[in-house]
């Protein structure tokens, strides 16, 4: 008797992914929406709920809106744009190196091109820093583009940033005179390492945590001596935050003094390798309850030569020009919100 | 005919590890001796050199030399004893808590006990953090001892210490009024997860970097609600650095403004929980070149009330009870070295 046969692997879908966040409670529901701390989301809302364009595309897509809501308004003579390929994530660099390269091209037709016509926005090469040769090769093929200042790559990595793996990237970079800019993003994600002591739970967490891997890349950028092998080489620390600077300098000094024979490489104090080779963005800014602590904490690094006023839009934790600073001297102010970018980026 | 055999795995050894160093030049020679990154040295030296007991044991393991060295000198009321087992980085929890309570008899037979007819010498109870339920039996078995005033463990570790599996540890601490001390030196070692973006190469980086543990813990107790959920549980972060604290706070703080919903079990402001549940230690103290830096630093994180005077003695590192400081408000100094911690451990 055929009594049929049994299946033992069949794959049901709920036909809306909402059928299941039906049986969720608050605050799951809203949270699952977002794609809890996958790429594409965070427990809040990923961007400002008022930057989605009138067009009904994704926040920041609209150069026309952009250009209304936030490059009139603030006077922004230069945008510099760090679109976000996600790529540094991936276990397999040819297809890294594919979208970096894709997100290049598209950067350059559109926003470094077609939407560009008063050059106010300047573009950053992205690279897929997993294969530093193909990253090379990346950066070559855009040296000399008018509106290219820069080359970019996220925080996340499989090792610290002074690594030998790296250098082919380092010279490419130095060769054309592109600084390199490091934006948080993909920390612990795909192949790279959390720069934690495990895992962290909560989206708060992690998110305060993206300060840790810059600490570790900058100690590894000194103690390893890329500036020194490197000395045309530039390094912009955006979105990891700054007030944590100078007293990580103090540290790395201290313990270089008692240390510097194990690199000898490093041939002066670790601090000052600060002004010639690294600035820092402003966003997001720590913020005391008392000014005058930040105002030392910027003096203590140095704001006025090495910081850069950044605002993140579009997204949720933007800091306006406007409101993120308390009262500045009128030097300081202008060096941060104008002249060490122009000075940087040759604007 | 009988060729003999041919045996493909035979292993030669030198008479003596020298004749290995022999064909190696300085510094890879002196630093093979040190133990390289190893558990027991680094490429300087492990502890000061003039520490080595006349008796010619260990550098800390003499208690009279100890007395002579630095107690007397330093009119040192109490030095609270924090021995180094190293049990935290084992994958075996059976064998690192054998190693743990064989510490805690050894400082209760030794140095709690016939080195310490006066009282002079506070112990830690060592633990191993890999199984929290006996890690909470350890401590169970030295509660009412009149020498034992904090439990300890590494800041290297598998997970940040915000995080459930902890938390038997942190219920005897609290039921027992100890306590608990993290203290670094296993970090990325063994079972220990580095916290960097992948490991570092040189000593001096690997131990700047120590700092970033404690940022990564810290958020974690916080953001994960344990200071609500034991309300009597109290921290000390030692030789963790302590100049990042205040910045890592404001960065924290704003985070938990945009971000609270997600974690509602958080009731105050982070930073507010530390006044009432940690302690940190001072040494190794970031001194910046001008001593504005720090006293501004100091008077941020609050460290009249929540620092302690710590000299790391006898190790390498050691900051000296009479020259680490700049002048300091007389409050601040008094309650820094001695009323901070007479408070906590009920001196």
């Amino acid at each position: 008797m055929n009594k049929g046969i049994i299946d033992c692997d069949v794959h049901p879908m709920p036909q809306h992914i909402d059928e299941i966040r039906s049986y969720m409670q608050m605050p799951w529901k809203e949270r699952h929406k977002g794609g809890g701390r996958g790429l594409f989301g965070n427990p809040v809302h990923g961007a400002r709920l008022d930057a989605k364009p009138t067009n009904g595309g994704p926040e920041g897509s609209d150069p026309e809106f952009l250009r209304e809501q936030h490059i009139k308004p603030f006077n922004v003579a230069h945008a510099i744009l760090l679109p976000r390929a996600f790529c540094n994530l991936h276990p397999d660099p040819d297809f890294a190196t594919a979208v970096a390269a894709a997100y290049n091209d598209w950067q350059a037709d559109t926003w470094l091109g077609s939407y560009n016509p008063d050059g106010v926005f300047k573009g950053s090469i992205t690279i897929a820093h997993q294969d530093p040769l193909a990253a090379a090769k990346e950066i070559e093929r855009w040296a000399g583009h008018p509106h290219f200042v820069q080359v970019m790559t996220d925080s996340g990595a499989r090792a610290p940033f002074g690594q030998r793996q790296y250098y082919p990237i380092y010279e490419a970079c130095e060769r054309h005179g592109f600084p390199l800019a490091i934006h948080p993003g993909t920390d612990g994600m795909g192949i790279n390492i959390q720069p934690s002591p495990g895992y962290p739970t909560h989206y708060i967490e992690w998110h305060t945590c993206l300060s840790l891997a810059f600490q570790a890349h900058l100690v590894s950028f000194i103690t390893e001596g890329v500036f020194e092998r490197f000395p045309g080489f530039k390094v912009v620390m955006v979105e990891g935050g700054s007030a944590w600077l100078p007293t990580l300098m103090w540290r790395l000094d201290a313990e270089y003094k008692a240390l510097r024979y194990e690199v000898p490489w490093v041939k002066r104090r670790p601090s000052e390798y600060l002004r010639d080779h690294v600035r820092v963005t402003s966003q997001p800014l720590e913020r005391p309850d008392q000014d005058k602590y930040l105002l030392n904490t910027l003096e203590a690094m140095d704001a006025e030569n090495i910081m850069m006023f950044s605002s993140d839009y579009p997204h949720w934790d933007f800091d306006s020009p406007k409101l993120t600073f308390p009262k500045l001297p009128e030097t300081m102010r202008n060096r941060i919100f104008y002249e060490n970018a122009r000075e940087l980026y040759k604007l």
